[in-house]
């Protein structure tokens, strides 16, 4: 979600752009997007440049330059490429079963080898292109996950006023904060603790909605 | 905590460090610490350079260069610096108001101008020195922070055997989350709320560990 559909998806072959099935753009494209992944993967963020990706994508460099402008767009359009995919989360048939195995596909997207998704992740602290699209991924996927939460309410697991959001950050933030901030080792009981605590806090009507101020 | 101290800490006068009380030493750590405050401040990390933190603080270039090496050794310093205080978490009489209390002082710093804590996290991402200051720095405020728990085992509000750590995580990822990563607006209710949903599940014994396998 949020983090785990940009993560996996960030260190995947870009799909191809849903308004342009083929042809020689959407070609380029992918050449060069996954050029900036293969870069990424094995320089990071400062050994990236929009000469190396281009050299490596066998595209113009000046084709690059006026498409992509700079590291910036070039990052901007692998996360923008990476939210341009069917991504669903888990239906597993229970809330804290879905919150746990969406916590392992974070969990793994941030541990991932090469540290794709981290590196994307660092970038957002130095590119105001790459932060605003970090963010747009963020956005897309939190959203797509609200369906875990509306999937509870209708198996009764959760009140109908449950602010679905509040819960997903709750249940996800504990994985960013180790994992990213705090960079402690990956801890396989992890995801399922933050799974069963967001869990256990929404059953004690942590994120239930107060009734709407119109009612009458 | 983690953070709470860090970050108001940051943005301080660097205090006096303990083993060392006075002498030239020591003020001028303090002047050259102060420097670094206020240009990180005013230009962030990709205008932080040894010649102007030399020059704003009054002191030899070469002095600093000898001492802190390079930028990153000059922000591991601010770091360890603002470690070294007194700090204590807040005392509020329970568990859910000392939370909200400590994530109050969190946001505050996060969203503080200028902005010395977020930058100080964004470097970490740039400086290997500084990342590992930074996490020193956020263990000992965790560290600190578990006597919150503590008194609340005291006051039977949480069963003994009770994981601090992974509470407190809990109780302030959503912060951290929210306010660096996500970078959403910060929200008045979100210190309280988090402190909410951490202690709901606390009391229904989501941070609990299992007996000692020992035991008989």
């Amino acid at each position: 979600m949020t983090s785990s559909a940009p993560q996996p998806e960030g260190a995947r072959p870009v799909p191809s752009p849903r308004r342009r099935p083929g042809g020689r753009t959407a070609r380029i494209r992918r050449q060069v997007l996954d050029a900036v992944l293969a870069e990424l993967g094995e320089r990071g963020y400062d050994g990236l440049t929009v000469d190396a990706v281009a050299a490596r994508a066998g595209v113009h460099r000046a084709t690059v330059y006026r498409r992509w402008g700079d590291v910036g767009g070039l990052l901007a359009d692998v996360l923008d490429a990476a939210g341009d995919d069917a991504w669903q989360p888990p239906d597993t048939g229970s809330l804290e079963s879905d919150l746990a195995a969406l916590n392992r596909e974070i969990q793994d997207a941030l541990t991932a080898e090469p540290p794709i998704v981290a590196a994307l992740i660092a970038a957002s602290f130095r590119s105001e292109q790459a932060d605003h699209a970090q963010r747009r991924l963020w956005e897309d996927r939190y959203a797509r996950c609200e369906v875990i939460v509306r999937r509870a309410v209708e198996r009764a697991e959760l009140p109908p006023r449950t602010d679905a959001r509040r819960l997903l950050i709750a249940a996800t933030a504990p994985l960013y904060h180790q994992l990213v901030l705090l960079r402690t080792p990956p801890d396989p009981d992890l995801p399922g603790q933050a799974a069963r605590t967001a869990t256990l806090a929404a059953s004690a009507g942590a994120f239930a909605e107060p009734p709407p101020s119109g009612d009458t």
